[in-house]
C-alpha cells in the first residue's frame, strides 16, 4: 500500500471511531460534566488502537464535545458539536424549559422570516426549498435521521428573507432545531411534515400571509409537544 | 510627581487623545476603508506626542475601529467600536437600507420581548427601567448624547424577559439602536421619548399587551423616520 493511501485509510479510521464515540456520548447516559472512560477502556470498547482513540478524542475536543483536563481525564462538555449547536445551548441542563424559551423566541422571529421569504424567494430558491422539504419527508418516512435536512430547510428560508439582520439569527435557528430534536429524541410529529409542506407551498405561491401562518402552526404544534413532555416529566 | 501618578496621567492623556481621534473618525468624512493621516500629521492635529498617538491608534485598533497595515498605513475599519456595535453592522455602507432591515427584525422581536418583560419584571427591575427612562429623557431634554442610555434601556427590558434565548439577541439590539442613532445623526423624535415612557408605564403595571403595543409604536415611529430620510436621499 502506498504511503498516501495508508494516510487516507488512517484518517478514515479515526473519523469512524470519532463518529462512534460521538454517538456513544449522545445516546448513552454520559452527562455533561461527566468523565468518559479512559483511553484503554475506549480502545477495547471501540476495538481500535489507543493512538486512534487519542486522535478521535482530540478532534471531538476541537468540535466542542469533549474537554481534556491534563491529569484528570476527559470530560463531556456538550453532547453536541459546534456545527450543530452554534449557540452552545446544550450547556443548559433543564432541556425542556430551554426548549420552551426557544419556542417563545422562534415564534417571535420565524413567522416574520417566512413572510419575507415568500415575498423575496426567486424560482431557484423555491426549487431548493421544495427539494429540502421533499428530502426531509423522505428521510422521515424511511425512518432515518432528518435533523440536518430540517436545519437546512429552515436556514434556506432565512436566507430567502434577503435581510442581512435575519442572517445574524441563523445560528439561533440552527441551535433551536437541534435542541428540539434532542428533547423529542428525534421523533417527528406527522404534523411537522404537513406544516413543512404548507410553508413550502405558500412560499412557492408567494403567499406571504399563508407562509407566516403555516410557520406559526408548525411552531405551535412543536411547542405543544414540549408541553406534553413537560407534563409527562412531572407525572413520573 | 511619583511614578504612579505619572503613569496614571499618561493613561489619561492617551485615552483623551483616543476619544478625540474616535470623534474625528465618526464626525469627519473619513470613510470605512479609507486611510487616516499619518502619525506626524495626527500629532500636530491633536497636539500630542507621536508615542501618545501611537498608543491611541493601537487601542482603537483593539476596539475594532482602526486597522494598522504594516508599511501601508492605518485604515478605518468601522466608525464604531465593538462595544457599541457588537454585530459590526457598521461594515455595511448602505446605511438607510440596513436600518430598514434592522427595523424589520426589531419589529419581529422587541414587541414580544416587551410583553415578556411586563410579565416577568420584579419591583427592582421596574425601578431600574423607570430610572433608565428618566435618564434618557433628561439627556435628550438637555441636548446631550442619549444613545448609550437608550441602549441600556432596551437591554434592561431584554433581561427582564427572563428568557435565556432572548439574551442571545441583546447584541443585535445594541447594534440596532446604535445604527439607528447614526443614520438619524442622533436626533431624537419627540415620539421616541413619549413611547419610551409608554413602554415603561406598561411594564410597571405588568400590562403585557400594553407593553407590546407601546414597543410596536416606538419602533414604527422610528421606522417612519428612516422612510422619510430615504425619500429625502432620493430627492437630492
Amino acid at each position: 500500500m502506498t504511503n498516501a493511501s495508508n494516510k487516507s485509510n488512517r484518517r478514515h479510521l479515526v473519523s469512524q471511531v470519532e463518529e462512534e464515540l460521538l454517538r456513544y456520548i449522545q445516546d448513552s447516559p454520559v452527562l455533561v460534566g461527566e468523565k468518559i472512560p479512559n483511553e484503554f477502556d475506549l480502545s477495547q470498547k471501540f476495538n481500535a488502537g489507543r493512538s486512534t482513540i487519542r486522535e478521535a478524542v482530540k478532534s471531538l475536543a476541537s468540535r466542542g464535545v469533549l474537554e481534556v483536563r491534563q491529569g484528570a481525564g476527559t470530560f463531556v462538555l456538550s453532547p453536541s458539536t459546534v456545527e450543530d449547536d452554534p449557540l452552545r445551548l446544550a450547556r443548559y441542563t433543564d432541556k425542556l424549559q430551554l426548549a420552551l424559551e426557544l419556542f417563545d423566541v422562534r415564534l417571535m422571529i420565524e413567522p416574520g422570516i417566512a413572510e419575507l421569504a415568500a415575498m423575496n424567494a426567486n424560482d431557484d430558491d423555491i426549487a431548493e426549498i421544495v427539494r429540502l422539504c421533499d428530502e426531509t419527508e423522505e428521510l422521515y418516512l424511511a425512518g432515518y435521521d432528518h435533523v440536518r435536512k430540517d436545519i437546512e430547510f429552515h436556514k434556506k428560508i432565512a436566507h430567502c428573507s434577503r435581510n442581512r439582520v435575519v442572517e445574524e439569527l441563523v445560528p439561533l435557528i440552527v441551535s433551536a432545531v437541534f435542541t428540539f430534536a434532542n428533547v423529542t429524541h428525534r421523533l417527528l410529529l406527522h404534523e411537522t411534515i404537513e406544516t413543512h409542506r404548507a410553508i413550502t407551498d405558500s412560499i412557492a405561491k408567494h403567499d406571504h400571509t399563508g407562509a407566516k401562518c403555516a410557520m406559526e402552526m408548525h411552531l405551535i404544534y412543536n411547542r405543544q409537544m414540549i408541553m406534553k413532555l413537560m407534563k409527562q416529566e412531572k407525572t413520573y
